[in-house]
């Protein structure tokens, strides 16, 4: 006898057809003989319905309040797969965050889980019932409703898993698993059995929409082990744990990102402390920096190319022409771009993985402009209208002879 | 500076506009200087829209669930009247039934009211803020949502001005207040300005739809002053309290009741016990009996007559048929009645208010087959397609002369 926790989404709940599915999956795994406990989101579109009907009343609702608009809609799906569960005979009960533990920060919109009081949830399954627990949402030291902010389920799974020494963690998504590809993109991409922390944090934070990356974090930080897998197609989905075999792939998987935005300072002066001060300015902006690139100009003079978000790129350039300007440097900007990266930890201990992938690159043709590397990931800049070829490249290169 | 209640239904608060409206009354009575705690029913058809929902996944689905799922419906309604409030400049706090204090019995579904910890309301008072309360709702022992059953957001409203000593206690309907007779139908019918507890808790049970009666017996046993009036017309309404000025009216209204079933057990054996033995197991199976008629048949039988409602009418018969039937006696059941029923504490003082009724009822040549009269109640049974007719000729009588 295990004890599971099984994450579903917005969209495996979305309709009455698909929450009579999430009951099947979740009696079958109770039957076995497990003790289950469920973590829901919101049906399909409800979180989106009711912002919109925040918004006609009142575009700028306090976050107190939207808080509490917005966790009715996982309270109102949590209800209706318990009553699903009951329809096919097992014993069930419903909890909403406050009632599952869940305590968080005060920070309404984008709470932090701070702890959870496990002994409700205990109580359940020592009377064998199926614990849901709606998931997205906790409550703060005022006694005030709250919701994690982004991929907030996924991080609730997690944290449940974690506080009750859990076995495994399943998210339930779209997709049966972590691919070495996207499979709607490149046709030989292929289903990883097991990935490591790290290098799911790689592929989270580069563009594989699969795990949300502060659940991930969370997994690592308490070892819990995580299994991808979909809930349409009954399969064993993608292990992520710490230590996975290393069979003989080099890398997992080969992933693009288009939110990219490439700014360019051209002609700064050579003087000490530009480069410091300008990172340091960004930072205070909150603006992240991901790959930089710093190169020698003419006459004395420096280039600096970075890239960050699309989100961030305005201010980016506001803040750095306030403060070139005076130095005669120009500002530029391109959103033209995209970033493909290969990740594994394998490359640690493979040399020539590097010179594999601009292989690749240079055979279909495609021009390299800026090139980051980490511990177990190389990403390039390319032109956005390449991306998905690059990485059909990349992937054959390594996957596919 | 007064504290007042404020109730509002779901249909005052059914789509945007309408909270804003209801934001309009609330924040003026704020800006008057006064405490302001407002009770809000979940929006609309939204309570029967969630169930609706429930049944297509588990038409027996426990009760418990449905609470769960049912309370999510005032959670948004309480958080977008606090959103509009807040656009119109007014502090605001949004509480659920649970953070408001509600404390009930274990009885899911219809819930009682145990008691109010008013500490949390008590203390945002205190910040000079607007509480926003989900009426209907409440928190059992387990710490599991229940709701209160029929009326419930009424009861809600009382129970908190009780437990606040506020001043008064505001329902606001789509209605402008308590009338001598449903304007609708009777065009004389006046717009009463005060009316006391057991008036208007005969008005309640007796089909005049305006509040709740189990809200009128709280609010009588802790002396809270209601008044009914309209979300959508600015006018002063109806308020109902112990002692109210006379007047001259002899009786407050009249009003009718179509969901009455009249059943008769024509030709019992008259020994002694049948009619005791025939009361206590329709008690028993909580069937309620109103009007009760006893006449003596021919040839040593006897005949009884009753009222109760249309949906206990049918267990009544099966259980009357299955008691008499040995005794050669036969039960009929008849729907086709209606109940017209004047009702006034004045009656009390006043000697003639029967006969000044049966005459009215006689001129119009509408026949009575039943009579029952209380302290302030004098009730007829009569033909249903002559209701209307009966209750504009009793209304007349006493009001248009």
């Amino acid at each position: 006898m295990a004890l599971i926790v099984q994450k579903f989404g917005g969209s495996s709940v979305a309709n009455a057809e698909r929450v009579a599915n999430v009951a099947g999956i979740v009696t079958d795994a109770y039957k076995e003989g497990n003790d289950v406990i469920v973590v829901v989101s919101a049906q399909g579109d409800t979180t989106d319905d009711l912002i919109a009907k925040a918004n006609e009343i009142n575009p700028n609702a306090s976050k107190r309040e939207l808080d509490m608009l917005l966790t009715a809609g996982e309270q109102m799906s949590i209800a209706l797969l318990a009553m699903a569960i009951e329809k096919l005979g097992c014993p069930v009960v419903s909890l909403l965050g406050w009632q599952a533990g869940f305590r968080t920060s005060r920070t309404f919109g984008a709470a932090r889980i701070e702890r959870i009081k496990t002994e409700r949830i205990q109580s359940e399954l020592d009377k064998r019932k199926i614990v849901v627990v709606a998931g997205f949402q906790g409550l703060n030291k005022s006694d005030d409703l709250t919701t994690l902010g982004r991929g907030g389920s996924d991080t609730s799974a997690v944290a449940i898993a974690a506080a009750l020494h859990a076995d495994r963690c399943q998210i339930f998504t779209d997709v049966t698993g972590v691919f070495t590809a996207d499979p709607r993109k490149v046709s030989g991409a292929r289903k990883l059995e097991e990935i490591n922390y790290d290098e799911m944090l790689e592929l989270a934070t580069l563009g594989a929409q699969v795990l949300n990356h502060r659940s991930v974090e969370m997994a690592k930080k308490y070892s819990v082990e995580l299994e991808v897998l979909s809930s349409l197609v009954r399969e064993s989905g993608t292990i992520v744990k710490e230590a996975v075999k290393m069979e003989k792939m080099i890398i997992r998987g080969v992933t693009k990102d288009t939110d990219v935005a490439q700014i360019s300072v051209v002609g700064m002066k050579d003087i000490p402390g530009n480069a410091f001060k300008m990172f340091s300015k960004l930072a205070a902006k909150k603006i992240n920096i991901d790959v930089i690139l710093q190169s020698i100009g003419r006459d004395g003079t420096k280039d600096i190319s970075f890239t960050c978000s699309k989100d961030h790129a305005a201010a980016a350039v506001e803040l750095l022409e306030e403060m070139f300007s005076v130095q005669g440097a120009k500002v530029t900007c391109n959103t033209s771009v995209a970033k493909v990266s290969a990740v594994g930890a394998g490359m640690q201990t493979h040399s020539g993985t590097a010179s594999k992938m601009f292989g690749a690159l240079y055979e279909a043709g495609i021009n390299i402009s800026m090139i980051s590397t980490s511990e177990i990931t190389i990403s390039v800049l390319i032109e956005k209208e390449l991306a998905d070829q690059a990485v059909s490249a990349v992937h054959k290169a390594f996957f596919e002879q």
